[in-house]
């Protein structure tokens, strides 16, 4: 069995294990970091992670979506609070039953790598996770990766037949690839930055209702809370660090930021823990990672955060990442296991696909803004979910296609421009032939009252003699 | 007195050396590769240098320039070949005694490391050169590059209170800062490769008019020729790689390529050159490279083409990175040798200047393909130096702004969309003042008979009776 080599046992990198695992190749993961099941606080980013098709589909092929999605919120709207702390506005995402997981990413993180190790004994090749080995870099053209044992303060070089870079946006892999011929690359930090908050239980019960995605849209900042399975909520607030500095700098300025734009939230999260997490910790940046290609040597392919980190203003990071490893194995399977066309295949494709939800992602930063309290954008999403549901699939809204359904990204967008085409086309249609009957209806009464109107015109005019 | 590492003695680098050298610092400059004025074949891109003003007021502030200019030769104009192999078309760059100088490469960095060398031996401290030793990565907090000394086999820590990344393209300083917070990259390959030729002196005398640049634009690939002061002409050929693979990839087919598209340039290439060249080398790439900072923890900074690699379609590529060391040592003087404030106020303004001249490279990729030959462009052009010669001051064309000021690059930009505005204007003025004159004239004499026109017809509507 050809043998495979993990940089990262992240969520894409732990998937991939399970992936390989079942396929009974023989597997290595290689982490940074100690094993995360053994860790009492886990550094880093959270952001509580929304599980979608493309994500569940992952899963269920290594036999996981149900116990992941039982640990999980469902969340089947969102619902939009309005600054007076009172008034809330109600979106479904998609039709009755339609609904993403809210989901806690270390929880996965946690059962994927213990499912991966379990495949492996299964197997008469097993699944093995080194914690604490630093990738270094990789020579894509030998097949080697150079690991760091930090515990034993050495370097190892480990070959394997493929190479999967899952070690994030900041891959190390991926950045001793910069100077590969033709590397198309480019990294984009938004102007945003992050700062996570909890609220707690209120008499054992969700203080919030917890079947939504609760959004607090203020413009240019933007405050956000997912449920999760133990009734408190993850809270985020977004905004540019220019505004952090300005408006939040001081345990004063911060609470009476909080009291004034989100009055309903600020009375659950506590002026308390406001006031301890901003003095804490410091707002986190987002970055937007595109490259071309993701395969190098018939022999690295970069997946999930280090082939195509977004903004993660379309909960899809995590579902385009579940989605490679998906993608990868059924290409496995078409090409026999045949390694080098499958990356070539795969990389050919998949770049046009990571490059689309990249954009989309960004698209929805000002959807999330600002856009979902617009009454035109609130009439074309009515409107678009009214279409589904009569005509279910030759009409699909946009966030449907994204989040419900598994058609390539790069075809969402496409198919989203012929919506917009027939749209536009429709509406002057119609706006033409309403006109062109009222016209010929006046016509036909006034016609001859016109043109005795017109005709008076012109002789005054003559008479005036210039 | 400060020290100064320098990462890179290639132009840039070498540049950098005579500028701190002269300021009397501690200069110790790595490069990788051995001694080139000891080097029988120096490999890599050479692409035939074109100084222009910004060039050469760095040169003349460490008192190269003369010694430089004259090594060079002049180019006054773009001389257009056309695809008959007999028609020209002359372009001048400028006002006349306005002329780029066309250089080698190899020459100009010879000359300006022993020119650094020299200065150092003035002064108390040294202008150390270490040949064969490689810069692998940059401690930015601390001032630390470490470098691999090749010949010794070891690595070393080389500490300084200024480290300034000169090495090119694929800086592996710069590649050690992508994880920098907000750190903004993008590095993009266009489609179109080059590849060099050269044509040989004719009876001991050049074979081409030498004081012009040669350009046989046609379309989607171009060929360009400069004089080097040996009377060799350097030339070469742009062109999509996939043209290459399709229309040059056997002997037969790049010799039918060339005789078909360049006539002129066929005769005195020569076949067996021709031929022989292809068969040696492969078309290499052109990348553009933008990122913002350039300047990291006060102390270190990226210059020339590690910070702002471009495409070498505006001859700014090596003048934007003198103009770099100019700046540079400009501000210094300013800020009284304080580094870090420094380091923040070039890298806050010269980000800008980079962008800038990074579009203005990539714009100018279409205009030395196509635009050359297009009736609009050469009657603005022909316009523009019009107003130039009768308004010097007021109305610079775009080029000149870029090749004989240092007005700096993001307000070319600026201006030239001023002038655009105020072009548009003044024809749409022009135009509405003509027609109204000439309604005016004709309202006058016939009003009167267009009355009794209307008025006819009009009756004629009427007894037709709908």
């Amino acid at each position: 069995m050809p043998k495979v080599a993990i940089a990262g046992a992240g969520l894409v990198g732990a998937l991939n294990a399970c992936f390989f695992a079942q396929k009974g190749w023989d597997v290595e993961v290689y982490e940074f970091r100690p094993d995360i099941r053994q860790m009492e606080h886990v550094p880093g980013r959270s952001i509580n992670l929304a599980l979608s098709f493309r994500g569940k589909s992952a899963l269920e092929a290594v036999g996981l979506k149900d116990y992941i999605v039982n640990q999980g919120v469902e969340l089947s709207a969102r619902l939009i609070h309005d600054i007076d702390g009172e008034t809330l506005h109600r979106q479904p995402y998609g039709q009755p039953g339609e609904h993403i997981v809210s989901i806690n990413r270390r929880h996965l993180n946690e059962v994927m790598i213990t499912e991966a190790e379990k495949f492996g004994n299964h197997k008469f090749n097993g699944v093995k996770f080194f914690f604490q080995h630093k990738v270094i870099k990789v020579d894509s053209r030998k097949g080697i990766l150079l690991v760091n044992r930090i515990k034993e303060g050495d370097q190892v070089e480990v070959e394997a037949d493929l190479i999967l870079a899952c070690d994030g946006a900041h891959s190390a892999v991926r950045r001793s690839l910069m100077t590969f011929p033709l590397f198309q690359f480019s990294q984009e930090y938004i102007a945003h930055g992050y700062v996570e908050l909890n609220i707690l239980p209120k008499n054992d019960k969700f203080a919030l209702e917890p079947n939504v995605f609760h959004l607090w849209p203020r413009g240019d900042f933007t405050l956000i809370a997912l449920a999760n399975i133990d009734k408190t909520f993850t809270v985020t607030i977004f905004a540019p660090f220019e505004l952090f500095e300005k408006e939040m700098s001081t345990e004063q300025k911060v609470v009476s930021f909080f009291k004034c734009n989100f009055p309903d939230a600020f009375e659950l999260l506590g002026e308390r823990h406001i006031v301890e997490t901003f003095n804490r910790v410091r707002p986190l940046p987002l970055v937007s990672i595109k490259c071309e290609p993701h395969a190098f040597h018939g022999k690295v392919l970069l997946m999930g955060d280090a082939a195509h980190a977004m903004v993660p203003f379309y909960g899809q990071g995590m579902n385009a990442g579940f989605e490679d490893c998906l993608v990868l194995s059924e290409l496995l399977d078409k090409f026999n296991d045949n390694i080098p066309t499958t990356l070539d295949y795969y990389s050919k494709t998949r770049c046009k696909d990571a490059h689309a939800i990249n954009d989309l992602a960004m698209y929805n930063y000002n959807e999330l803004k600002d856009l979902v309290n617009k009454t035109l954008y609130k009439i074309r999403k009515t409107f678009d979910l009214s279409m589904n549901r009569y005509f279910p699939k030759f009409w699909i809204p946009l966030y449907s296609m994204v989040t419900f359904t598994r058609i390539p990204y790069h075809q969402v967008i496409l198919r989203r421009k012929w919506q917009d085409k027939v749209l536009r086309r429709t509406i002057y249609s119609t706006v033409l032939i309403v006109f062109s009957l009222f016209g010929a209806a006046v016509w036909k009464r006034h016609h001859q009252s016109i043109v005795q109107v017109l005709l008076a015109g012109l002789r005054r005019l003559e008479q005036r003699r210039f």
